[in-house]
């Protein structure tokens, strides 16, 4: 029980935020992650594009009227002006704005931790790149699973070669939650998400990427090549709601990924199984606490989250478990260090480096680029 | 806890095995499968194609001298010519052996249980078809996961139109036992199913055909077209190994199948899920007592065997499992059901009906057929 | 998978049974289970003391019309005087009838395999016990559970000396269908399980007894003292419904057991622990295939039926499930043993002598016994 | 999917500790809990009574030098006289310590949030209780479970009479950690918890305290008496690792308590089950994301976190896991609600009052206490 602590380390940086106001979702999780860290302090946010609910949010929030921005693009500039300016900005909008709002960050030196999907469209995600390329500023992408202990150790053990050759990746991500119309009901997190113009995709940019960054991150391995059928089963939608895609790796190793928001009865079902010619192993987030294992000629294994002879040191000892929010603190916690190697010069600890960045964001683009392609061509093999 | 009792009902009959001999393996399981029925005497063999082997065998087995044969040729003749001759014939040689005897057994108005795949070609197949719908003679195909009374339970669901139109059924069916090349390690078992001369094909024929059923059965759609991956991982092998099969059903339904016997850590994880856009239901032989079940805007239900508002009736209280001989054992009493209406004249019990016939046993000769030409077209769709 | 077969070998002997008729629930699974194993032919009963349904119940089973009885007392005495009488009697009658049954058929020299508990009463226990050890018939008791693979593999684990010295023995047996007044209702099973006179006892005698007795086969060793709460929770209930007991074993291990029959949600819950100073091990009838096991320091592992390095070898390959009638099965397997080894002189293999025998019979009485007095006197310390 | 969002409200505390410098394990847990909610500054603290200790810690923390202190009475006196002085103090020290810092903040007017047990011993818990009452600062009991989504869903099911008359409450919890003499190898964290000078008693204090609130919070009734087995497996360990405990509720209903801390294989099996007439309900840690119930007749429903019909409110959608933190820091934002009800003089919301408070504190060391004179007197019935 050799727990690390991350609160107990290095220096505090200013965040800022971009969406996340009154009524949407994922930025108040943004927000708790980066606050146990202990390592951020939230102090500036252009939080929604309605003035009125952005300066209410930003009050219920504590933070300063003089921080608070209707406009990224405003906040961008001001912020780059300030001594106390932000060190980082959580770009957690509808997809159609992070390519906007994280260039204007990324021109003004500020680092950013951009949701996913990238973009919304592949060529807004390789203009991000080229922006994130050229500058200083750090730039990661929150595929919050990549945060989890038992991901990290998954990937670990695949690196060991403890599971031999990959032969094949299969990973899933069914939900339940659109499986009517959902969207015409008011339901503002399926409004947006179902428009084509703000999302780019449906489910595969909502939990395909997800999945895929998942398949590439654990086993290592780039996915070259991409089958597909892409549906949208509820009457009216104007995006997928449904994917099924056949996969080739680089090694010649295949795999398979299904991602759906019609699937009843599944409330947030990523999982992800690997089979290599010495061993297996699987990871699903609904027991996101253990790594099943099991090598050839042997029997199965559950490994606990900290437990012996892991070799991911959580903050917790095995059994307390490990949940969303905590998952999405990691990657802070990975940024933050990377914000302090960069001030001090001194290297940043490896398992930083986990957190996913640029390269991961357009992979992520290029998969929903090649499977649209795909499935618009009756499951043509497309080459990402 | 009103429970059926199979062994009080209805006249005995008397069973020949062609097949199953020492070191054999399904052989056995048919013949305690069909003993717990009550309805049927084990009388006569050819047990295997040596002729010590199967002297041995019968013998072992308490067969009379004159009722062990060595040449299913020539048990077909002898006891068609018996006035105590046998009713049922169950075929359990490789797949090779399935059409002939079939067809002897068929030819002299002998009925025949035979195991998956019909045959090892789809011309076998058609040819045994032929056969079956021009005589009398009943003929069953031992599909014996459609023996669980729970997969007769998810059948009746869906008839109900509780789960309403259906979209999605996903199936796999991974195991791990030929992971590496068991077959060069003196594994009888693994040498005729990697044999093309006598399998036909590998994981596709061996495990592929249980999933295929399985999903048609339980979901009464027909699949009408496939899009597969067919690989072949260990070094050397002569047959598929693995598969990926995209589908899409009669209704406009999709889904997938996965085969594979390189699956390290799953012994038999047969399992299907079928999403509806009123509700989802599971089934998986490793839980084979229990279905899922989930209504859209509602709860996930698991259903024990032979609860309260089931509409199978089994033979034992709920909790008591029912295992892999016991649902062999279904397709026994369903098959004396049925000779017994013939007999009779008085209609079998519809529940009997549900045996798989050789309707069943020509789809899976179909879904190979097209998967393997599939696979060898870069995954183009092919027609069933 | 080097497989066993207990269907070629040795010979057949001759089974009878006392109670079993129509209605009846548990005589069919032991005719079931006799049958699948290829050794025993069923041919004479005295199925119900109703002399109709006596009769009606033997014609629908095929029984001569000179081998159905309406008198156990007629049916021993006859059986015994003929050249083809039965060499064993399977006793599955309401628990009044066991002792005085099993000492007609042992009077007569009839081999018995009587449904636990094994009387009504310790007295009678004893009777039978004394009985049984004076002569030569064998005497198995159905303790169902025995019969499973992975509760001899559990067993096999602590006498290799892989869970150390044990120190917790927890088991469970929780079943929900005496939850409400079920006995009033017009069901058969409720009516005479929950009437003192014919069941002795209530949840304690019905599954208690399993549950104890799969504590001492599993961890191979004896209790020596208990204390407990023994209620009633159903108005009118004129038996236990719920018992929880603490355990002193021997060796100094301590250990709990709740047998319950107004568990909401459990069908059949039999579910054991045991924790030593090196490992512990836990085994379910809900996942009967399967034996968790965790070493001192390591992971859990999950031991699949008839996989790798286990020590049981079944009758088929990992992951093809073991149910009730199989598990029974191997009971009816290990008498066929031991009466063959009686008939030919060669000593029987070692792993048909974990048939429950008096021994097994008379310990559950003496826990029925011990528990019932700890009940009355709150709870204190009685010893077996 | 309607969220509740606790970052957006209300005014922020000061938080102050005693305890959780380098080396302890939960005062960090206590920081990102309370740091997550957004509604604490942690802002002074008695880190260590190690003085170099302390003040590193408090460095690594960004606490000024003027308000780390080496004194919880120091800190108290000198917290009570700021303006700015903390609203709140955390209490993680061991258990003997819990009772003089409590006493110390309590005279201050300083509200406190202590770790479990209350207190090493019955008289200094009842000395607490004494001043707690006495004046205006809140006190808070960080039973860690009660935050929990699911916990306090199952509450709400009892309150709402859907389970009936409560019969049965069993509820466990093993852990495997102590199961070798881990104390005397180092493990910091094992030392003091095992010295009762320091920790007043073994598993029951640890653990067993945390499934005794578990079960009266859930059931909400009131345990009356308790007759235990008291053991310690671990030769020379001076405190109990192992109870088995028999309970009595007020209402009649009975129950069980095993806390264990050797066994193996278990990480925190915290687990909890209760039976009504009418329906059950279970729930565990492992697993805490969804909620166990069966009504009586019908089947098992597994109910997901914030899905649909659950009355517990949670901050994100249904699926993404809830861990540890996020349940701890409910219990900081249900604090946060009363200081500021406290303040405003608007009542409370009344989920905020499910914090446990000092009663639960209590009625954890009358348990204790009852427990171990039970466990001295061969397991007599002992009032609480």
């Amino acid at each position: 029980m050799a727990l690390t602590d991350f609160c107990m380390a290095s220096r505090r940086f200013r965040l800022g935020m971009v969406g996340g106001g009154q009524g949407a979702f994922f930025g108040a999780v943004h927000r708790r992650a980066a606050a146990m860290t202990h390592r951020f302090e939230f102090v500036a946010g252009a939080l929604s594009s309605d003035p009125t609910r952005a300066l209410e949010s930003a009050d219920a929030l504590y933070l300063g009227r003089d921080r608070s921005y209707t406009d990224f693009a405003a906040m961008a500039a001001a912020e780059a002006g300030r001594d106390d300016g932000i060190d980082l900005v959580a770009v957690v909008t509808p997809n159609h704005i992070h390519a906007p709002a994280s260039l204007a960050f990324l021109a003004s030196g500020i680092s950013v931790m951009c949701d996913k999907p990238l973009t919304a469209t592949l060529p807004e995600a390789l203009e991000v790149e080229q922006a994130a390329k050229a500058g200083t500023a750090l730039f990661g992408v929150s595929y919050t699973n990549a945060g989890f202990d038992m991901v990290r150790e998954a990937r670990a053990v695949v690196e060991s070669g403890a599971i031999g050759e990959i032969r094949l990746v299969r990973v899933e991500f069914p939900q339940e939650w659109l499986a009517s119309a959902t969207e015409a009901e008011g339901n503002k997190q399926a409004e947006w998400r179902t428009d084509p113009k703000r999302s780019g995709a449906g489910s595969l940019g909502d939990i395909g990427t997800h999945a895929f960054h998942l398949a590439e991150f654990i086993s290592g391995l780039q996915c070259v090549m991409v089958s597909a059928e892409v549906d949208s089963f509820v009457p009216g939608r104007q995006v997928d709601d449904n994917v099924s895609v056949q996969l080739r790796f680089e090694n010649g190793a295949k795999g398979s990924l299904w991602a759906s928001q019609v699937a009843i009865g599944k409330t947030n079902g990523l999982r992800i199984e690997i089979y290599g010619d010495k061993a297996s192993l699987g990871w699903g987030v609904a027991d996101a606490n253990v790594l099943h294992f099991c090598p050839l000629g042997g029997q199965r294994i559950i490994i606990d989250r900290a437990s012996h002879g892991t070799v991911v040191k959580g903050h917790m000892p095995p059994g307390h478990p490990q949940g969303f929010v905590e998952a999405l603190s990691q990657l802070y916690a990975d940024m933050a260090d990377q914000l302090e190697a960069r001030l001090t010069g001194v290297a940043a600890p490896s398992k930083s480096l986990l957190l996913p960045g640029i390269d991961a964001g357009v992979r992520g683009m290029r998969f929903i680029d090649a499977t649209l392609r795909s499935g618009s061509a009756e499951g043509r093999w497309i080459t990402l």
